[in-house]
């Protein structure tokens, strides 16, 4: 182990991200309920920060939030016949309730399709009811049989948009805006998380959408995470649920529909990107806490120099800064240097007698451990060279997080190099299988198609399974 | 009916309510879930703003968030005697998932003190882990047999605070803290409620608490609203989860546990004490919308001109006021102040040519119907009579409320003073009975000790059953 109680990634991997959820204090198994988990205050910060931030950016391309019910009458599901394939095997059902035997057993909403459709069916008459632009934070229930901390619970929180529209270039518009303007946009942006970009295959594709567009991430492990997705429902649950509206010139439609969500699981992406064998490292704009100041003294003289510095020193901060002030007195300096380091803030600023003699204090950046990423600087102007030093920081997580993407995606021509490829990050082959080759890819090498990223080449190549001529490429992982 | 689609209160108080939910837009009934209803956007908007105005509030406390599982095991609930009995029989059970038939069925939370004691009793080792301060953001689950929207659904939204306390005083005050600092603030002071406050009776207490403390509003029907509780649950909780921790001087100590919530309950307050029979009312610090802006024009050339002229007037008002332009244009001027009636936006401007000329525009106080609450003012400095008419109205609505309240509270020394004062409102008695007492109350005139306030009277008088002097008064009223 690194540090006490974690793993190197190099050691165990998949204990390491436990180790780090655990240390870091983010969630715990809540132990009596299969595959849930509690969200301990230090993670649920990070939740907070991560729905402001989608939730801003959701309302500024002009959706409003509303709530719909937690149960779903089970007859609901079925009005889908894919969306129920996909989801039956994974419901909780209510049976009983208020002490007796329910007519009809509700199932806990494992996503929002049915409810939502149904009560759509009922507001939506005349073309002038469209666009409806929706979004739900919701928790939701599927039964998870290996269940992970943020990457798969039983249960786990996110946000679901739902909309509906006059025409089929409308839902396709708001699919691929709610992709980029949204998800991409705060993902790369705020969480540092390099993307790909694309269109799913129609085996990964949601239960009962046209088409899902996903963004998908590179852990550390080279394996891919799916970050957050979008579909173009088409006209499937406008059928299923009889959404329908009257044009201008009068005739009965069937609307077009969208789904998109995000949820907890980005917490986990977030880990397995930037986090390293000391703990987890957070990114400054998403960070709950961007700096923490900690007090070095002696004895009780020491003490009270010292902390006049740092409210002296702070006092600018407000309103520019989230900083904390760690001034816990039975812990030694050392100790929560280690708990800060764990918990991933940022910036960690050192106050002791000689930097108030000095005028000066000691700077440690998480995401450079060591001698390196520390620095004495003068108290002047440490406001502003703060901000700076946060806004490096963002930019150098980002960085770091692309140039190891890009060096572990591999363009590949054949099966082998194919095979070789997802054992240790992505791989980029030109594809022109089918479902079934599909299939057999995931079976021989645990590796799927992620996406058909937007960007596409402009000369034809060789599909690396089939050997047939094709100009579509596709990412090729194993993933999360 | 006062308006299209609203009957008035007068007429049908149980009726009127129904229809401002449904006329505001506010929520409607599932129509498939028994008892849960779907909150539309608008309603939605009110309760975001009710989230935030809590939040904010529970976090200046030292409060954190934390999120704990949906679904809790039935054995939980049984462990503290009290809590399983005043549950038990309104939980809903899951009993099937991942298409298996679970070994110990679920119950789905009606409130979270099982599942979050027993994580506690993980958490909480020594007086350095005390005090717990954490808050969750939820949904629950209670099954009610004659649901109304907002007052009484089968499920609803919350915030439930959950703190642990090394001693019996610390638990009190933070008790205390709650309702006053959090509930009662920002009730009194955004959502312009009067309240009265102060304890439970034991017939009244949280299943399982020593104590409850509760905010009570009046309705206008005279009836009284549960506005939010807070509650001291002694250490019933910490033996029931055996929440144990060390002392200073190395001794095992049960904590001490509080418990608070409110819920989207509040929207029915809200409705109830300030709304008219032309549609909601909100008060200005709780308006999503606080000002809409509406243009009036008969043709393209005043169109242009009118909306030219409200551009310039609204630009100084970014980030003061919350503000629409309602520029639709297939709708009458008359369709959109109805809709913004009924929709309680607290302010109208309208602008139409002849203002536009004379550098006016005219005002609508919504909490002032008709010509009186009607006024035509200068463009120049209306910004700030904007924001000074905001503040007026705010304060305007709890006057007027605080008035109604005081007014329908009336001290009644008899037995017939006390049936007659419960026809129309709250009745203020002196009060020794006991259990058995207070049934017969709520039997014979349906009405129920609201709160016994902490202002209590200098001297003593005689109980208004039994005859016998007390220095206690209470508050009786009927409730929803």
């Amino acid at each position: 182990m690194a540090k006490e109680g974690i793993h190197t990634r190099a050691d165990n991997y998949a204990q390491w991200y436990l180790d780090i959820v655990e240390q870091a204090d983010l969630a715990e198994p809540s132990g009596v309920v299969r595959g849930a988990m509690v969200i301990k205050p230090t993670g649920y910060a990070v939740w907070e920060a991560i729905q402001r931030g989608l939730d801003q950016r959701i309302k500024a391309t002009g959706h409003v939030n509303a709530y719909f019910p937690l149960f779903i009458p089970q007859s609901f599901l079925q009005k889908e016949a894919e969306h129920v394939e996909g989801f039956a095997p994974e419901v909780a059902v209510v049976t009983h309730a208020g002490g007796k035997e329910l007519e009809e057993p509700y199932v806990v909403r494992p996503t929002s399709e049915a409810i939502i459709g149904h009560t759509y069916a009922r507001w939506i008459q005349s073309w002038r009811d469209l666009p409806i632009l929706i979004n739900q934070w919701a928790n939701v229930v599927r039964w998870e049989l290996r269940p992970r901390p943020f990457l798969r619970t039983t249960e786990f929180l996110w946000q679901e948009g739902h909309t509906a529209h006059a025409t089929e270039a409308e839902a396709e518009t708001e699919t691929l805006r709610i992709l980029h303007e949204v998800y991409a946009d705060f993902v790369e942006n705020v969480m540092a998380i390099p993307l790909y970009r694309g269109l799913k295959s129609r085996r990964e594709t949601f239960a009962g959408a046209l088409r899902t567009y996903a963004i998908e991430a590179m852990m550390q492990d080279g394996r891919a995470l799916q970050a957050g997705t979008s579909h173009n429902l088409g006209q499937n649950f406008a059928r299923a649920f009889e959404i329908t509206y009257q044009t201008p010139s009068n005739e009965r439609e069937y609307v077009w529909t969208t789904s998109w969500g995000a949820s907890t699981r980005l917490i986990g992406g977030l880990i397995m990107v930037h986090s390293d064998d000391d703990g987890l490292v957070l990114p400054p704009r998403l960070a709950p806490i961007q700096v923490v100041v900690v007090p070095i003294f002696k004895n009780d003289s020491e003490r009270a120099t010292v902390m006049a510095a740092i409210e002296r020193i702070t006092a600018p901060w407000q309103g520019k800064l989230a900083f904390k002030i760690d001034d816990r007195d039975h812990l030694s300096p050392g100790f929560k240097f280690n708990e800060w380091e764990l918990k991933g803030v940022p910036v960690r600023v050192e106050v002791g007698p000689k930097d108030v003699q000095k005028d000066s204090v000691a700077i440690a950046r998480r995401d450079v451990p060591g001698r390196e990423g520390k620095s004495f600087v003068p108290q002047a102007g440490l406001t502003e060279r703060l901000v700076a030093l946060l806004d490096e920081i963002q930019q150098s997580l980002f960085d770091r997080a692309l140039a190891y993407r890009n060096q572990r995606t591999v363009d590949v021509r054949t099966y082998e190099e194919l095979a070789a490829a997802v054992e240790q990050g992505f791989a980029r082959a030109y594809w022109d299988g089918n479902d079934a080759d599909e299939a057999r890819i995931q079976e021989e090498l645990k590796a799927t198609i992620r996406v058909i990223p937007f960007d596409q080449p402009e000369t034809a190549g060789t599909c690396v399974l089939t050997g047939r001529e094709t100009t579509k490429q596709v990412l090729f992982a194993r993933s999360y």
